[in-house]
């Protein structure tokens, strides 16, 4: 195989494929990006509701210690907006629906048992949690017994009430987009550990959920798109590689052939998985991303002439261990217009909808929404839901999470390049791992190993 | 698309797929059975050692209530022999090697706790692996909590000693090979009732390891495809399933379609997943395959001028919580003749002794095998191992195992079919899953209800 030096193929138009891109241009590389879909951004998708409000179908928020998405934000002449957080949130444990001052908007007060018991679970959680080494997980004290229990486990250990019990787990649902009894206790560990802690993944103030970006965050992925310009295309799902100790050869499922010096592969492990390399992957690489399953989400988005729960005192924000829509949040514009309320179905609650029709699932989410918000919320003058498990391209939402055993049987091979093939993506990241932080910081590291492998 | 009536292609020949396109034919249907590799059987697979003795590379034995695979043996005219199972076992636990009595070859005497505990755990274990739906394991009692913990942590909950923790650990392995820690508890309870009960899988007298098929147990699937004749296309993987309501076109990585009524996709669930799929299947299926990995198994034989265990009083089975090798079976010819030890590494064993260059693995296992049979076991004429995780048309074995979880939420779109594309393999099997016998079960039942549809 011939190719021009320093010449790499980006196979995904996700955040970290087109900071990874940005990063090799930057530095001199040819870069060509492969993007299957007929749209940039990846997991992050931009739409509009009622007079043409846009929200985010996917990843959306950002938070303080997100250091490199400020910076990014800044960088491509974008502005951010806080999160609207005033009032109280509804909180709907155990069959008690109550209203409550949402503090963080992260642990709500829950009476005096629950409360306790879960301070005291989310303090043991955490101080677990930074004992985990997050560039190598699977050495971390203890690893091969956290990794050999589920968090599910964990929780029915060390939580005592049920109100303790049912409120960890909708958080872990909040976080993963799966059920707890699906997650190694030690990638759960790892998870809140690479973020912060769990309180500040769940949280708006001082947390992942504090700010957006105007215009919705796929401006980010769109401004980017902008400067790499024709080196991006679309409509091109990578179905080959074939790769030796010269070169790569990316061919997509028309057939079209693109070669290189680097692959860089940034799509989810479970789809990264999916294309044919040629030679076949070593087996510790293939056995990886047999095992490291894209979660399970719909986000739907609810229109309203205004932010009604506002005026009511309510931040639009609500926790429930009540499906199908477990957890919600005030997404409405910055600027006075329509409200939005953006509803989550996770894990279990997901997979059920994702068999009913469309009318079933909007009066579904519709009536649980108006659960939460009194009658006014069956008053939708729009509605707007994106299944991001039946997305061809992604397959799953938010990111992939390791079952038990995972991290200490497989994890070196998450990010060890096989020969010139590199891999990145918001699951490969040490820092905010499943975030679009991750996902740019891993981009731009994979794209620094490639430029060194290059100079060479 | 058009097609004659009542065609079917059937991806994969291994036992499933060989079985169905049997019982296709059998039943007047045109049947093309596609098959990436360039031979049959999948993961049955034959090999010679020393004078061109014949050994099993993937699958070998078959046992009592494994009645379809004994029927089948007969009307293809094969012949069974017994496993050779007389003298002591090596029981190699906790540093402590001693030569038992094998008893049925599964649970030695392991002194008095060791072995209370053991029987205890064995019983409580049995107990509730019978309570299992084998139909539908997410409707079992209590299927939720079983399935939101590993079965490590069941063990540690059940077994009070290091012994009986330590050899139920290894019994998992050589089950599932997999490391307890990665399986659902559930999964594992439902597999052993599915078989009979753990006892049964590990033993050779009444047990999983009691026969072997003279000549190999690759002489069925050849037996198989000698009958089915040029029906059957080698070196065709398939890389894609158009389909609709009209029937389905199969179309392999050369670009050679097939057309036809139906599908019925026989490779294991993690490889069917990595299919392109034209209409993307439902998120159900897709989230399923993304969570049902293949196990981690290297097998090895290693040949000796004659079976010198056997005047020791040694029946070659060992079993030992220490690795490469955990545990041995002879298998020798049933004539007299060379000698065979068939040695396997499983879960994290296998994994490490992939990365080692071949020959520090030969090294490796043969000196763990001298460590059971003394030094003559050093004086190999001959070493034959099969590395199942990096074929490319298996990437793992024995079977697919379920993580936490993955039962209870997918485990209905296992077998169910998607439109005109049909399931099977020893994974959809509720009787012996994971063996021939249930891969043939598997490929029949799919078989009956094509030609139920086929026939409408």
């Amino acid at each position: 195989m011939s190719a021009p030096p320093g010449h790499v193929v980006v196979i995904g138009a996700g955040m970290a494929g087109l900071a990874a891109a940005h990063h090799l241009v930057a530095a001199g590389l040819e870069v060509v990006v492969l993007e299957a879909r007929d749209r940039v951004g990846g997991r992050v998708e931009g739409g509009h509701v009622a007079d043409g409000t846009p929200v985010e179908l996917g990843g959306q928020w950002i938070g303080p210690t997100q250091n490199r998405m400020y910076q990014l934000v800044a960088e491509l002449g974008l502005a951010t907006f806080e999160t609207y957080n005033r009032g109280s949130m509804i909180i709907d444990l155990l069959g008690r629906r109550t209203a409550v001052s949402g503090r963080r908007g992260a642990v709500p007060r829950l009476g005096p048992f629950g409360l306790a018991d879960l301070a005291q679970g989310l303090a043991r959680f955490t101080r677990l949690s930074r004992r985990t080494d997050l560039r190598r997980p699977w050495l971390s004290p203890d690893a091969q017994e956290l990794d050999g229990q589920t968090l599910h486990t964990w929780i029915h250990r060390n939580l005592a009430t049920p109100t303790g019990r049912a409120y960890f787990a909708v958080a872990a649902e909040a976080v993963f987009a799966t059920d707890a009894r699906d997650l190694s206790l030690l990638h759960a560990l790892f998870y809140a550990h690479s973020g912060a802690d769990l309180e500040t993944l769940l949280a708006v103030d001082r947390g992942a959920q504090q700010h957006r970006v105007v215009g919705g965050s796929i401006r980010i992925a769109e401004v980017l798109a902008d400067r790499l310009g024709d080196r991006i295309r679309l409509n091109a799902p990578v179905a080959r590689i074939e790769h030796d100790d010269q070169g790569v050869t990316v061919i997509d499922r028309a057939g079209c052939r693109e070669q290189a010096d680097f692959a860089l592969v940034t799509v989810p492990p479970t789809l990264a998985g999916r294309i044919d390399y040629a030679p076949a992957l070593p087996s510790w690489r293939d056995q990886l991303t047999q095992r490291v399953p894209a979660g399970s989400v719909i986000k739907a988005h609810l229109a309203y002439d205004e932010p009604f729960w506002r005026a009511d005192g309510l931040s639009g924000q609500a926790a429930s261990d009540h499906g199908p829509v477990k957890v919600t949040f005030d997404n409405s514009p910055p600027e006075p217009g329509p409200g939005v309320l953006v509803a989550f179905a996770e894990g279990g609650d997901a997979r059920r909808l994702a068999r009913m029709s469309a009318r079933e699932r909007r009066d579904a989410v519709i009536t649980r929404v108006t659960g939460y918000f009194g009658p006014r919320a069956g008053t939708v003058v729009d509605y707007l839901e994106r299944d991001w498990m039946a997305q061809e391209f992604s397959r799953g939402c938010y990111g992939a999470h390791f079952a038990p055993g995972v991290w200490t049987g497989y994890g070196d091979a998450l990010t060890r390049p096989v020969g010139r093939i590199h891999w990145a993506g918001a699951e490969c990241s040490p820092v905010w791992n499943g975030y679009m932080e991750g996902a740019v910081r891993s981009g731009e590291d994979a794209a620094a190993a490639i430029i060194g492998r290059a100079a060479r």
